[in-house]
């Protein structure tokens, strides 16, 4: 038996304030497994899923004040902020229930039977979308809300039918609690099991979910580090499962020569705002700026700085992240050829953001390959460029990212060229404005290549429930057996009829 | 500098008859790799590459003939077959060039910019699908055109948009050779690289292959152990690629009492039909099927019996397969409580079919496990159950299938709930009739869970495409600068616009 405690800590102390729980053991992980497999079923029914996703939604914003005041105090991200995410969380949900009502990613498809259809007579198939099973969410740091319980992944997997087990950031563990009270409650308001969602808590606990055998898929949030590791474990079961973790992204951006010359000042600016936004804790936060050398890219530095220094001191999410923060800027800023122009540092526990500048030309280095490499928290990297050639250079040298950005004047020409250019980088590709907000809309991709992603999906936006389906055929199926949807004359869900797409 | 040759063999008589070239070296497969890097640009406009498989489908046409005699030495399946089978790869060609030149594949969204939006103002997003990149097929030996060089892996990732690199099946190098001739003709007449198609030879190239840091995804169809070894190294990558794997699959067939009670003759005969088509080499041969015991029963095995003993001999794909089966054939007969009604055996380098019969309660005992696993070759288990009860038990333990097929009686009350109950377990599920014989249509599912598929995707039918394809949204871009599907008032293909489904 587990008797490990875990702790509530203020994040802007480092100081425990309370034990929330204790550690899962493996045998606790299985209980919750099972326990969400056997509620699994209940979730088939779309109406009643619909119901549960508002009344999960309805239910967090009835203990919004409490949810707010814990997750401040776990994370220090401020009240302001965490209502804003809440919003956007309970929006989420509602979202999804929406997404569920409508039926479009159920994917249906009828072909009827064809004897006379080349290359060969064809049998009645029907295909829809089922739900894989019970789904693994590993909470993130630093959306307490949008991220982590009654987050993207989860909201999503419920909307799929899938029961969820989620794994708890041990950065606001109080806050886990409250969630899943949450969502159980919005359940059981909606007559399903409140085992739809079950929480587990400790580093041991996700290793066991990862490894579960009723486990179908998981979903991620964090660390390269961390994300990698438990895809390995999801990679090397016996039978493999989907791992849709999002792990790290340098969010390159690309300022051309004729936007620093038309707006230095604006876009020095903007960039300042939107690095140390959330005190730099946002997985889109812009971490590699590529700058034209020269006086209008100084414009440009200057009005950063500026922003850099007058930016807020702020705690970080926890004393770990504080400390890989410091010590990351220091070893980047220590680089020969790399100033600090703004130098991050410690103001009592909390932090002060700061930004580090370097030519390009050294990046060709390997010894600069961690300027290429994420650094959580309010820095960034500014990479001056002497000419195209010295961008295009750096930017074959990027890992994937979710994000890619673009700042060039309209009717530049060569902006078409470089917005397919950076197409390749990432899964969402913005020409001028900032990465930072990530809009909970249809058209949202929330993933990009590796690292930024471990599959092709995205975990923001309605496309996000597809990770947790899987199609299957019905072939020869009389009408009576076959899910109403798939029926013929079935009204209320778009389909695919012998080829045509239909309402 | 690799000099192994690659031998094109006699399948009927195990003979070498030719050396078709050598294995591709580490140092050729990179060639390969950046060729159909370097051509895979060419493949983005839609209209071409519709026109490209359109001319490929009509080149393997125009070789059909010499294909079809090539093949039909190096693998024995028989002109008549062959001819069938390219018909098939052909259709499918043409099936790809309608889904290129639909547009749905694209999943375009448009949501326009709301700074009235809920929870927060929204930006202008596009989002809709592009290539991953270079895509390595891995062909199969059972079908040497519909799921190998000119198969639905590489039909389907060249209408996404992606260049293939090929790695041929070592049982038919010469028709992989002519069948990638023809393809790169197909290319060359659309006025595309030829490069947009590469093959490679030989085992170790098939490693380096996945192992490119310029291949972005990977397609397979093959045995559980080769698919794998390489679907390891694919997730083990320093980036890992998304693969695509079809590995084994016993494929169930569930025989209701009052199924077998009315129809005995005719299931039994199908059965003999079914697991002895095309020698049993179909990854779709019924490998193991629930009859019940008791009078009916033995009438249903009755009727097996005479088709397996009426089915001609003939020569498996190579000889390492010949012996495979045989001696599978050999351990599972020989295990004890298990009869052989018909026993496997040799007829010259040619194989008879057989089958072999099981009380449903011994396979409880992991003695018994080997009869769970599939045996390539014309031979099936057939399980007798005493009641539903050790059906359930039986099912309980069986890995994941591409089919599952449920013989019952129309109105028969339990058939629903066995639907249900077979779903799970496979990607088809059939209502009657045999799982061998897979329709090229758009609700088609090939693929189920582990070890069917290593992902949730399909290999024949259109959505087979999404599997070489990842989303990208395009945020603030000004409308000349988007892809012309994404553009306001863009017509010809299905869009959703502000969360409206258009056509």
């Amino acid at each position: 038996m587990n008797t490990t405690p875990v702790w509530s800590v203020d994040a802007r102390t480092g100081a425990r304030t309370a034990q929330v729980t204790v550690e899962s053991t493996t045998g606790g992980v299985d209980d919750a497994v099972r326990a969400a497999h056997a509620a699994h079923p209940a979730l088939a029914d779309r109406t009643r899923r619909a119901a549960f996703l508002r009344a999960a939604a309805d239910r967090l914003e009835a203990r919004g004040d409490e949810l707010i005041a814990t997750a401040d105090a776990e994370t220090a991200l401020g009240t302001g902020r965490l209502t804003g995410e809440l919003a956007r969380t309970s929006y989420q949900l509602r979202a999804f229930a929406e997404v569920v009502a409508e039926g479009a990613f159920l994917d249906v498809v009828v072909d009827h039977a064809d004897p006379a259809a080349a290359p060969a007579p064809r049998p009645d198939l029907r295909r829809w979308k089922v739900p894989v099973g019970v789904v693994a969410v590993f909470a993130a740091s630093n959306f307490p809300f949008a991220f982590s319980v009654p987050g993207g992944d989860t909201a999503s997997a419920l909307a799929a039918g899938c029961a969820v087990v989620v794994k708890a950031h041990p950065d606001h563990p109080a806050t886990s609690e409250l969630a899943a009270t949450a969502l159980r409650e919005g359940a059981e308001a909606a007559g399903l099991p409140a085992d739809v969602v079950r929480l587990v808590h400790g580093r041991r606990a996700g290793v066991d979910l990862v490894q579960h055998p009723l486990v179908s898929a998981a979903g991620f949030t964090g660390s390269v580090a961390g994300g990698r590791a438990l895809y390995d474990l999801a990679a090397a079961r016996p039978a493999p499962i989907p791992f849709h973790g999002e792990l790290g992204s340098l969010n390159p951006v690309l300022v051309t020569e004729a936007a620093a010359a038309a707006r230095a000042e604006e876009i020095g600016a903007g960039l300042a705002g939107s690095f140390t936004l959330g005190m730099g804790q946002f997985c889109t936060k812009p971490g590699l700026v590529l700058v034209p050398a020269g006086e209008a890219g100084d414009r440009l530095e200057k009005a950063l700085a500026a922003g850099a220094d007058a930016a807020a001191s702020g705690a970080l999410l926890d004393t770990r992240m504080r400390d890989g923060f410091l010590a990351g800027f220091a070893a980047r800023a220590a680089l020969p050829g790399v100033s600090a122009p703004v130098r991050a540092g410690e103001d009592g526990h909390a932090v002060r953001p700061g930004y580090v500048s370097v030519p390009a030309g050294l990046l060709a280095d390997d010894a600069y390959r961690e300027l290429l490499d994420e650094c959580f928290g309010p820095v960034t990297v500014v990479v001056r460029y002497a000419d195209p050639a010295e961008a295009e250079a750096v930017l074959a040298r990027l890992p994937g990212n979710l994000t890619a950005t673009l700042h060039a004047e309209p009717g530049e020409p060569a902006a078409a060229e470089l917005l397919a250019r950076l197409t390749p980088l990432a899964g969402r590709v913005l020409f001028g404005g900032w990465p930072t907000g990530v809009a909970v809309a249809p058209a949202m991709q929330h993933g990009g290549p590796y690292p930024a992603t471990t599959s092709t999906g995205t975990s923001v936006g309605g496309a996000a429930i597809e990770r947790w389906l899987r199609p299957v055929a019905y072939q020869g199926v009389p009408q009576e057996l076959l899910p109403a949807e798939l029926r013929d004359g079935a009204a209320g869900v778009p389909r695919r009829v012998d080829g045509v797409l239909e309402r």
